[in-house]
C-alpha cells in the first residue's frame, strides 16, 4: 500500500521557527516532521510514497531523496496552485494511486502505533477518517476541523461546525473515491480536502476511527511545536517502568536524550556507554574507602539514568531493533553483576566477614533473577496495569544510597532480603494470572 | 469440530498384554491407548468426541466417563456388529456428527503434532487421510493398508496393492460424505472403512497428508506394543538437549520418568524435588573436606538429571503447562546458585583465597545468563539445527567432575571463562541471524 504525503503549504504562522526552511523540514528531536511521518508509516509498514510538494518543494525534495536513505521509495508530484485549497494537492495525486492509500499531512506529529492499528482495516470505497474524540487542553479547537458523527460514519466535517463530536486528525485511509468526491467539490466552489470529504460523508462513504489515548499534533505554531516536542517526550516512559524511573531517572534522562538525538550517537553505543560505567563503578567499589564507594554509588546510579537514553534515542529516531533491545537487556546483567562484586569485596575488606560474599551473592541471584522473571511479569504487569514494579532502577537507586551513606554490607543484605522477596512474590502473582 | 474415534474391536493378537481388558484400554507410559489418543486431540484443539465401542464397550465407558475428567465432552454410540468390518462402526456415527470431523482409531499411537497441522485444512466434501510416505523398520508392510497416490489425491488404497506410494496411518479428516461412500461400499460387499475410502479416492474425493517425520505406530501386537513405547520415549529427547543430556542424562531420566508416569507424582513435584536435591548439594559443599565435596557434587549431577523427568512425565501425561516449565526454570536457576554458592564457599576455606569468591561470582553471573541468553538462542538453534550447545547439563556435569577430583577451585576458574565465553558467542551469534 502507499502512503500520500500532502507537503505543499507554506506554514506562515510558524516562520520563526522555521526560518528559511519550509514547515516540513522543520527539525524536532533529530528528525523532520516530513522524515517522522514518513518513518512512523514505515515502521507500520508502508514501504512506497507519493510526496505532493509546493512552497520551496526543491527543498524537500533534495533533503528527502529517492527514500532509500529510509529503505523506502518515495515519488515526488509537484503543485504550482499550492496557495490555492489543499484538495488539490491530493488531486495531483489521482491516476498514481491505486486501490486504498494512506493520507497523511507532512507537518503533524502523532503516535505511530495509530496506524498499525488503522492500516487493518478495510476500505473498498469511500474511506476512514482519524479523528479525536477527547477534549485535549493543548489543541486549538478554534482552529481545528471538526467532524460529527452518527454510528460508524461521519455525518458532516468542517472548521465552522458548532455541534461535533470530534476533531479531524489529519491522517486517512481512503479509497480513489476521494479524488472524484474533491473535483465535485471543487465545483461547488470548494477546493479544500475537507470539501472532498464532506462529498463522501454525505454520501455516507465516510467513516470515523478514534485515536483514543494516542497523541497527536498539527504542528502550525511555535506553541504546537512545543506541545509535538512535550508529548512526544512523554510518550517514551513506559507502562513498566518503575517507581525510580518513571519520578526520577526519565526526567533527567530525556533532556540527555533530547541533546543527543542531534548527534550521531546510537542507541547501541549508549548502551555501552553506560556498561562502561558501571563496570567502572563496580572496579572503584575494590579501591575501598569511604570516597571510593560513594563514588561507585553514584556512578552506578548514573550508569542507570544513562541506561534510559539508548532506548529513549531509538525510538525518537525510529531506531529501535529487537537485537539492539536483547543486546541492551544482557550487557546491563553483566553490569549488574560488576556492581555487586565490587560491593561485595569492599564489604568484605571492612567487615572481614565471608558472610559479606555469601550476601553478595544472594544478591546477584536476586537481581538477575529479578530480570529473569521480569520477561514474565512484564506481560502482566502491561495487561492487568500492576503498579508495583521492582526492578533495576531502584535496585540501583538502593545501592546508591547504601554506598553514600557506607552501610553497603546492610545494603547487600537487604537488596537480598528484596530481590529474593520480589521473585517469590512474581512466582506467586504468575501462578495466578496464567 | 468433533472428534470420532473407533474403539469397538477385538484386538484379538494382543491378548497377552490385555489381559481382560480391552485392547484401547491397555496402559502404555501411564495413559490407556485411547486416553492418549483423546489428549493428543485434545492437545490441537478438539473438545468433543465420539467413541464407537463394542467389544467389552462398557469398561471403556466407565474408564472414561463423560470426559470431564479430561476437560472434553465424550459421547458413546454402541455397535453391535463390532465383529464385522470397521465401516460398520462408523457408519454408525451418520447423523451424530456434522461438518468436517477427525476420525482416529484407538489403537494407534502417534505424535500429537500431527493433528494440529492436520486440523488447519480445510475439508468441504470427501476428505483427508494421513499417510507414511516413509519406509520405517518397525512397519509391518504385510498387514498394513496401502495407498496410491497421485498429485494431491489417492486414487486407490487397501491392504492387497502390491505398487504404493505410503502406509494408512488411520488418523483421518472427513466431510459427511464419507457416510454414503461406506454405504455405497457395504451394497458392494465390503464393509471395512477403507472400502469407503476407496469409493471416495475413486470419485477424486480424498487427498492425502503426509506424517512426515513424526513416528506413528498400528498397536495390534506386543512388538509394535514396544515400539510403541520405545518411540514415545525417543520423541522426548528435544533439539535443544546439549551433549551431557542427549548422551548420558536422557538415557537415565527416561528409565525413571518410566516408572514414575504410573505414579501420581506431579511434574511440579519432580521439579522441587530436583530443586531440593540442589539444595542440600549447596549445603554439603559448606561441611568442606573431600568427602562431602565430592557427595555434594554427585548430587548436583543427580539433581540435573532428575531435573529432566518433569518435563518427560508432563509431555507423556498431556500435564504440560506453561506455568510449569516458566517455574522450573526460575527454580533451576535458584538451583544453580547454591551450589556455586557452596563450592565458592569450600574453595575459599580450602585455598583462603577471597578470588574464591570473585571466580565464584563470575561463574554465577556466566551461568544465569547462560540462561538469560538462552531464551533466544534457542530460538536460533531450532531455526539453524546449530548441533553445539553448551548449557545446565554440560555445567553440572563439570561441576561433578571438578568436586569428584577436589578441583574446586580450578572449576570455579574454569566455569567463569566458559560460561562467560559461551555468552560472548551467543551474543555475536544471534547478532548475525537476527
Amino acid at each position: 500500500m502507499k502512503a500520500l504525503i500532502i507537503a505543499a503549504g507554506e506554514g506562515k504562522r510558524i516562520r520563526d521557527l522555521s526560518r528559511d526552511l519550509p514547515k516540513p523540514l522543520i527539525p524536532l528531536l533529530g528528525l523532520s516532521l516530513i522524515e517522522r511521518v514518513i518513518l512512523s508509516a514505515r515502521e507500520a509498514g508502508v514501504r512506497e510514497f507519493v510526496v505532493v510538494v509546493g512552497f520551496k518543494g526543491k527543498r524537500i525534495m533534495e533533503r528527502l531523496g529517492d527514500g532509500s536513505r529510509y529503505g523506502v521509495k518515495i515519488d515526488y508530484i509537484e503543485n504550482p496552485d499550492w496557495r490555492r485549497g489543499n484538495g488539490l494537492s491530493v488531486l495531483k495525486a489521482k491516476g498514481l494511486i491505486s486501490g486504498k492509500f494512506l493520507l497523511m499531512m507532512a507537518d503533524h506529529v502523532f503516535d505511530p502505533g495509530v496506524l498499525k492499528d488503522l492500516l487493518g482495516r478495510s476500505v473498498d470505497k469511500g474511506g476512514i477518517l482519524v479523528i479525536d474524540r477527547r477534549r485535549r487542553e493543548y489543541i486549538d479547537v478554534e482552529d481545528a476541523t471538526k467532524v460529527r458523527i452518527e454510528g460508524e460514519l461521519i455525518r458532516d466535517i468542517g472548521k465552522g461546525l458548532k455541534d461535533y463530536d470530534g476533531i479531524d486528525c489529519g491522517i486517512f485511509l481512503l479509497s480513489e473515491e476521494v479524488f472524484d468526491a474533491i473535483e465535485e467539490s471543487i465545483e461547488s466552489g470548494d477546493d479544500t480536502l475537507s470539501g472532498g470529504i464532506r462529498v463522501l460523508a454525505k454520501k455516507g462513504r465516510m467513516r470515523w476511527f478514534d485515536i483514543g489515548e494516542r497523541f497527536w499534533v498539527d504542528v502550525d505554531n511555535e506553541e504546537s511545536f512545543k506541545t509535538a516536542e512535550r508529548l512526544l517526550l512523554k510518550s517514551l516512559v513506559k507502562e513498566t517502568d518503575g517507581p525510580v524511573s518513571r519520578y526520577l531517572n526519565r526526567a533527567i534522562s530525556l533532556r540527555i536524550s533530547r541533546y543527543l538525538v542531534n548527534t550521531k550517537v546510537t542507541p547501541n553505543t549508549i548502551s555501552w556507554l553506560s556498561f562502561s560505567l558501571s563496570m567502572i563503578s563496580g572496579l572503584i567499589y575494590f579501591l575501598g574507602g569511604w570516597a571510593s564507594i560513594a563514588i561507585a554509588g553514584l556512578l552506578a546510579q548514573v550508569s542507570s539514568i544513562i541506561d534510559g537514553c539508548d532506548g529513549e534515542v531509538a525510538r525518537l529516531k525510529f531506531q529501535v531493533s529487537r537485537y539492539g533491545g536483547w543486546l541492551d537487556s544482557v550487557i546491563d546483567r553483566y553490569a549488574d553483576g560488576m556492581i555487586i562484586l565490587g560491593m561485595s569485596y569492599a564489604s568484605w575488606i571492612i567487615a572481614r566477614n565471608y558472610m559479606a560474599w555469601v550476601f553478595g551473592f544472594l544478591a546477584l541471584m536476586g537481581s538477575l533473577l529479578n530480570s529473569y522473571t521480569a520477561i514474565k511479569y512484564d506481560q502482566i504487569v502491561k495487561e492487568r496495569k500492576v503498579r508495583f514494579r521492582f526492578g533495576r532502577d531502584v535496585r540501583l537507586f538502593v545501592i546508591m544510597l547504601g554506598s553514600l551513606t557506607g552501610l553497603i554490607f546492610f545494603t547487600l543484605i537487604f537488596l537480598s532480603l528484596i530481590t529474593n522477596a520480589e521473585n517469590i512474590r512474581r512466582l506467586i502473582l504468575v501462578r495466578h494470572n496464567t
